[in-house]
């Protein structure tokens, strides 16, 4: 695809539309960096960089792991969900079973891992939907969201001290109606529920889809998925 | 509707199916705050809290003024979009224009704003998509989905220094492809597209989702929509 570039914010020309512009002239280069904030959860790195325009400006961010979502089906027309207070926000949410990975761990581990710590549950079939970033300004948090399938329970979930959830079921239908209709607004668990639709719609009718990744061995062009 | 109660992350009763269960034994008490980092754009607080299983947890989190994103379309087929640097993650992502509030913006008032200042336009017709939260692990931070309509371009836009950014339009319908291809992985912009297709499913067939939100007036029931 040809692209063609632009510099600062200017009006769209008629010849790029439909096309996504060329990068060169927005990097930045960093100066000076040091970890500014080493907190029990979060740590914050602050940098100086020079921007495209040649100004010098700090970037701060949270340095995260990563972490995985599991869009986990009981039987073809349900998920498992959960209700967990979320103290940043004062209040619970409802959200797909999510964790965050150990150092060196693989996504789909770390998935596996944490579908059976918080419901107590296994799965035989995984299925990779695909992976997002969640807060690009302030976060190298990167999300990747695995389907899992053929559950089977295999006993009391093993959550550490102060993580206490509520695990349920829902339709997969019902799910996606909450996250237009402002039940469920917590992002990983709405884009859960819009790639299962998808992953399902695909399947109904594959040529419909068949640019939307699925199966875990397939890479993900436009993102640093591991 | 009728609310099943769960402590802990039990297997999930036949009962529990289809409900949300009840919050009251979620809760977490604030035993001690203060501000453990103040950054130049990141602020961290960390409280200690005692968690519903009595367990004292500290709690570390962002504390973010909320931000808007804008879907804008120039006509009814096409999306204004960016491609900006995002310095976190040493690269650049394609993304709909958004921005952060001021202190005590309307979050309208703040979309019409940033999509002036990012790219130029101003916008005759404004519906409210909905919103959501995307970090509720380590950040308050919620997202106002704004859909702009009857664009005008009305002069050059006004980024600040550092602020770098290369507009250009595409179909929406490509940007949905992209959303779930991996060309697109902001998460903000997932939700704006998949928000826009309901937007538009809704209006071709008005039954189909008539609990799902749209118009300015109308409030969030699961958030803290402001």
């Amino acid at each position: 695809m040809a692209e063609d570039s632009e510099s600062g914010a200017a009006p769209v020309p008629p010849a790029a539309a439909g096309k996504t512009p060329s990068v060169s002239s927005l990097v930045e280069v960093t100066l000076e960096s040091k970890v500014a904030y080493d907190g029990v959860f979060i740590q914050v790195v602050r940098d100086r960089v020079r921007c495209a325009d040649d100004h010098v400006a700090v970037r701060e961010y949270i340095r995260h792991p990563g972490a995985v979502l599991i869009v986990a089906m009981p039987d073809d027309q349900t998920v498992l969900l959960e209700r967990q207070y979320r103290y940043a926000l004062r209040r619970s949410f409802v959200e797909m079973p999510a964790g965050k990975l150990e150092p060196g761990e693989d996504p789909l581990a770390c998935a596996q891992r944490e579908l059976l710590e918080e419901t107590g549950y296994t799965a035989a079939r995984w299925d990779r939907l695909g992976a997002f970033h969640n807060a690009i300004g302030y976060s190298d948090e990167q999300i990747a969201v695995y389907l899992a399938r053929d559950l089977r329970f295999v006993g009391a979930s093993s959550t550490e001290p102060g993580e206490v959830l509520q695990v349920f079921t829902a339709p997969w239908r019902e799910l996606l109606q909450w996250t237009t209709s402002g039940v469920v607004t917590d992002v990983k668990t709405i884009v859960g529920a819009h790639w299962l639709e998808r992953f399902f719609a695909r399947g109904a009718a594959p040529s419909a889809g068949a640019d939307a990744r699925a199966g875990p061995s397939q890479g993900l062009p436009g993102g640093s998925a591991s």
